[in-house]
């Protein structure tokens, strides 16, 4: 088996490319000729200031999907920024042009022998870079590029359709995002596809593959979702390996199962396919940010190309048809819980319509029923049984994230059972709130939704204590 | 030096004590009449029930703090139970009692050579069953009770003053209570102890250390806080060693730091004292639920006594007196955005008049600036712009924990950063919430409260990247 990553930086795809077709690309007039009397093109070093700020790096070319009004600088972090362009900016050529990297040539062949499987793009930073274009935010996709920028993944893999849904960032997705993820899903597996690859910008990955495990309770292949934490032209690019592993979980794996694959550590050794339901983005930054969370990850995909099984407790691949289920109600909260809360809040979502509510609780799941001494107006009981009244299901998590509710342990928590308070157990509670909007999309009777709520859907939940699960890898 | 916890398990304190003065004890008369009638006492075994529930376990004597009105019922899982008493509860003997153990006798005698420490209890888990008493919620602490349980304790440290400030839970501690502790804990030691225990529930003991860390300014000797995962009457009991280990910090420790003394791993081998504003309780159940974030715990304390200095970057003890500064506007919010998070929740907050709001943005510290796709009213930009005009100081903490913000890396935050948010690097998000409230209790201009979020009080913020922090303990 190849080697995909050394190939890649020895090609020294994902910098910048001589193209012609790219040189400036698609800014809108007023820009294009601004930077024409500047006698700037891309690639070249530039300052762009204000009376506000001041930035300098290296000016992209403005890929078509994007917005024309913004100038993209490459900043000399590695990083990305989209500037709205006014006449007022000042603009200046302060250093000679980056070096730009050859793009390979490469035709495109795909092999019918090989597992097919489709990739399904909605923005983030590996959707816009793994392609190793021009680094710009907010960049195409095409299945050219793809092929053009992991050649060597093509020795083990054919892609069956590669779609742009979206070019947005993962906190822009929503349920109706969530909806069309899974219609796409759902049409590519029962044409033929034996797996979907998702590339997903990193922040609320873990919100949107809650919500595929709900919205797909019967896939006949892997969907496998991968990110990038950081850019591609930097070092310590991650997405490519990503993007690989995925695409072999996609081909290769026997569950069915959505999840997420990203760094088990911060080298490039490794990818975790965790599940989707129990998976959480633990860090800002680094390349091992997703974590199982009271579970094991399910596979460990090795840069090599060996997959082991870490965690055999999935559902296998048994159905040859892809039904998805995705009623959702949007109109749910998630109340994180802490010393000066305001109880208040709760009415203030009662009066708006919410249908349900997640509590992300402090410790075992309180929720204080007595307020802080000498703050007797900022109890949180008489809300909670207006709630309970009004026939809004509340379901109780823990702020901890590591760990499960309990309702039987202190008082405080008995009575708020009592009030109709659901105890999710071990579930994440961003996990919660997706789930939520999915049973109240199906069910609208309290007393449905609480038992769809405890029952395991996806992985999500488990009725065991499992302390030792508290696994975390040091770095 | 002694094993105390081996004296301790011996000894069997902790589990239920022959005392004729706590046979019932202070139960209201109606439920002394009707437990004398059934021929129950303490330690019987007994099933309370009613239309809502059936709960059995063993009857626990009722101390002078409680509620009269509770019946306190220890369960098969050990925890203990407060059920409120109606005359229409069925209450019935279900089996004999359980076999109580020797309470041992011994004699105050505080020696003036050794260290001298002051102890103040607030509540919470180990608060209440640290003194080995009968394992009811609600139970006081007293000095001899402290002494007997914990009795070679004394041959290292003596307390110079011992005070029970509250029997409540974490979550009803708020800032009148930070306040309180601050004071007492100021007075404390300027009237000659050495250093400070404070015995406090664990889920949110880490808002109650980072607020002491702001309102004590400087301190004449450390300030260590304890707590307990498990009540003491199970095999797993963890606040034995904590408060130990938090007692030899406040003794012998040379930092001038308010931290957190709780178990390092899962074993009864060692604590970590970590700085009260990088602990938070990542575990509901665990007893080394509580992780330094962004850095090394300061000090590990062994259960044989040796201290062994991790992290040597903590402001050395070097004043004689201690100087509180309590300040505190409790006008303040906190915020989690995520997919479909509603902005108008921000309007409804300046509405009811808060001076200062913390998000809990997604990854870098995203607050989406773009509405999701379809649902152009759901920007929270023009919110934030609100918040802006008004001069209400806005931070930014990521919802991931581990890592830290950064302003430039994409659009959407660019123009959060010219909205006026404050980027908090890598402070935790529970710890600029009790930050925010300290800084808007000095501070009413927004550049100045700012400067002070933006500046290192009590080590909550650090301003260079650190990703080799993300260590966490494999269990």
């Amino acid at each position: 088996m190849f080697d995909i990553l050394n190939a890649i930086k020895k090609n020294k795809v994902g910098i910048f490319m001589e193209n012609e077709k790219y040189d400036l690309g698609n800014y809108s007039p007023e820009i294009l000729k601004r930077l024409k009397s500047l006698d700037i093109n891309s690639g070249d070093q530039i300052q762009i200031s204000s009376d506000d700020f001041s930035l300098e790096g290296y000016l992209l070319p403005r890929i078509e999907l994007g917005d024309k009004s913004k100038i993209i600088l490459k900043l000399s972090n590695g990083y990305n920024i989209g500037i709205e362009y006014s006449s007022s900016l000042k603009i200046a050529k302060t250093g000679k042009s980056f070096t730009l990297a050859q793009f390979p040539t490469l035709t495109l062949s795909p092999k019918e022998s090989l597992p097919q499987i489709s990739l399904l793009a909605t923005g983030g930073t590996i959707a816009s870079r793994v392609d190793y274009l021009t680094g710009g935010v907010e960049m195409a996709l095409s299945p050219e590029e793809i092929y053009h920028s992991l050649p060597e993944l093509l020795d083990e893999i054919s892609f069956f359709e590669v779609k742009q849904l979206y070019q947005i960032g993962s906190e822009e997705i929503w349920y109706k995002q969530w909806v069309e993820l899974a219609q796409n899903i759902e049409k590519t597996l029962n044409n033929g596809s034996h797996g979907v690859v998702i590339l997903h910008g990193t922040d609320c990955m873990h919100f949107t593959s809650a919500a595929l495990s709900f919205m797909l309770p019967q896939i006949s292949g892997p969907i496998a979702m991968a990110g990038g934490q950081r850019s591609s032209d930097r070092g310590s690019f991650d997405g490519a390996l990503n993007l690989i592993s995925a695409s072999r979980i996609a081909a290769n794996f026997d569950g069915a199962v959505v999840g997420v694959t990203m760094h088990s550590n911060s080298s490039d050794e490794a990818c975790h396919f965790i599940r989707g339901t129990r998976v959480r983005k633990m860090h800002s930054s680094r390349r091992d940010a997703f974590k199982a969370i009271n579970e094991d990850p399910l596979v460990k995909i090795h840069s090599s190309g060996k997959i082991d099984i870490i965690n055999n407790n999935y559902p296998k691949l048994q159905f040859d048809e892809t039904i998805s289920n995705t009623s959702f109600e949007p109109d749910i909260a998630l109340i994180k819980v802490f010393p000066g809360s305001d109880p208040s809040l709760l009415d203030w979502y009662i009066d708006k319509g919410i249908k349900g509510v997640i509590f992300e609780g402090t410790g075992l799941g309180h929720l204080p029923t007595l307020p802080p001494l000498g703050e007797e107006s900022r109890s949180w009981l008489p809300k909670v049984e207006r709630a309970h009244e009004e026939e809004i299901f509340m379901g109780m998590t823990s702020q901890c994230i590591y760990g499960r509710v309990h309702p039987y342990v202190y008082k405080s928590l008995r009575l708020n059972l009592l009030a109709g308070m659901t105890y999710l157990e071990d579930m994440l509670a961003e996990t919660a709130y997706v789930k939520l909007g999915s049973a109240l999309g199906q069910f609208s009777n309290v007393s449905e939704v609480q038992k769809h709520m405890l029952t395991n859907i996806a992985g999500e939940i488990s009725h065991s204590r499992m302390d030792s699960d508290f696994k975390e890898v040091s770095s």
